[in-house]
């Protein structure tokens, strides 16, 4: 398959639905959300909630509304980490952050919006039963509260300028990035309809998936340009931030990125062609420079 | 009925139930979850969420895991707004708010946590049936995000040092305040069984009690003691602050919120003895120190 145009087409797809969701009045508030929320994301995690869901044997029309969700879910992480008060960053998807264009009030309010918003999507949709509606909610509530995303930050914040070593560097960027993606992967197959056995490989995948990100991220910290990666080149670097190269040096780095992706691939031997799109992911994410 | 037994007995259950939610390690994020959460609250938007499901004839045990839910939301916008880039406090319920004692990045992210554990504790909850469980998630993601909580927070911060007419202040308090406490009658009926009649019943009581808290408010902010109100008296008049008594006058604020309280009572006529805690709320609010 070509997995350009198929994440082409999928990114449009969601492009236009999250446009959709936003609130369309002028306030600096709807502004501000409309500013990060429809920013170039890779939508990563949206097609891997896809990918699930058709993985599963799902229609698209029925994830389409929780990987809107997960995608705010993920804006509104990112407007929060680039605050000063956090990792202090100023350019975010090659644009200005959110609370250097808008005010470090309007961020936090923005984030915190879009994250209510998320909610709001699932729990409103008539076409999603109520029963995986709950389900769904309540994997990406535990996927961003303070045994994920939001733990994984503050141990992220923590480490900053200490030297940690390679599980604490697995535990981090598994709760504050793992997390989420996992959830992804397991909201798209409970909305196919999943059993429990499929939604735990799916899981797995994702996990390793999810390090895998992670790690090549580090690595384009380390090898990637500004224009390219959409921030400063060592920005990880210069705030000594915890990062597999770092700890593990750049070669190992690579090795470890090459066994993760391995082991994903691995996750998915049992299913059929229609997780051909989550095999094609795992080269691109080795394969992408941004 | 006695209302200081009624409001004490819920108060005690509330924070038993709070604290089983809350997590338990000594992590910097859990501790600073606890700290707010824990804090000693008025409780005012769990209650209204109980006695409202108690005056359709539902029980406490159906309402308790959404009543905390919405104390931990109430809880998650407190810390926010207290933030330096918001309201800049440094004293909440009694002590020093939550980035004083544990810092802005704590703060951010112990808030983000409550807000999704929230979320959480309602979609996980086996007893409340899947269809009841999205539509409270509904109202509460509506009321805490750009139509609500996050737009009053906007529109408070806008209007700083800006001369605003009573029209914007109401505009102000009704989202700040007012939506989240519509969001709790109405959760409380929801989870009782309750027709649409009855919540939007419920809910234009609560659109009037929860004004008539915010002028209570500003008044206390002008005749309360730092001691009572658990913040400095003037906090608000110091920030230029929009405040019912800086537009109306304290004498007229004292009008309109009689005026309110008195709506309100209106509004519950048609209901039975069942509803008698939900009006014994307007007294205490008439009458709070704090």
């Amino acid at each position: 398959m070509d997995m350009d145009i198929y994440l082409e087409e999928k990114r449009k797809l969601i492009n236009e639905e999250l446009a959709k969701y936003l609130p369309k009045d002028d306030s600096i508030l709807s502004q501000s959300m409309r500013y990060s929320a429809l920013a170039p994301g890779k939508r990563i995690r949206a097609i891997l909630a896809i990918a699930s869901c058709s993985c599963m044997g799902g229609r698209i029309e029925t994830v389409l509304p929780a990987a809107c969700a997960i995608e705010f879910i993920h804006t509104f992480s990112l407007i929060h980490d680039d605050l000063p008060c956090m990792d202090d960053d100023d350019l975010r998807r090659g644009l200005p952050t959110n609370h250097k264009k808008f005010g470090q009030a309007t961020a936090v309010l923005a984030a915190d919006a879009l994250f209510a918003l998320a909610f709001e999507v699932i729990s409103s949709d008539k076409n999603i039963p109520a029963r995986s509606g709950n389900r769904v909610i309540l994997e990406l509530s535990r996927a961003a509260g303070c045994l994920g995303m939001a733990k994984g930050q503050s141990l992220d914040m923590l480490s900053e300028g200490k030297k940690i070593n390679i599980t604490d560097l697995f535990e981090i960027h598994g709760r504050k990035t793992g997390d989420l993606i996992i959830a992804s992967c397991r909201t798209g197959a409970v909305l196919a309809g999943a059993g429990e056995k499929e939604i735990s490989v799916l899981s797995d995948y994702a996990a390793h998936l999810g390090m895998a990100f992670q790690i090549k991220d580090d690595i384009l910290d380390v090898e990637g340009t500004t224009e390219e990666i959409g921030k400063p080149r060592g920005s990880d670097i210069e705030r000594k931030k915890a990062a597999f190269p770092s700890i593990l040096g750049l070669e190992e780095s690579k090795k470890m990125l090459s066994k993760e992706l391995g082991t994903a691939l691995v996750c998915l031997r049992g299913f059929d062609e229609k997780a051909e799109p989550l095999r094609a992911l795992l080269n691109y994410i080795s394969g992408r420079k941004k």
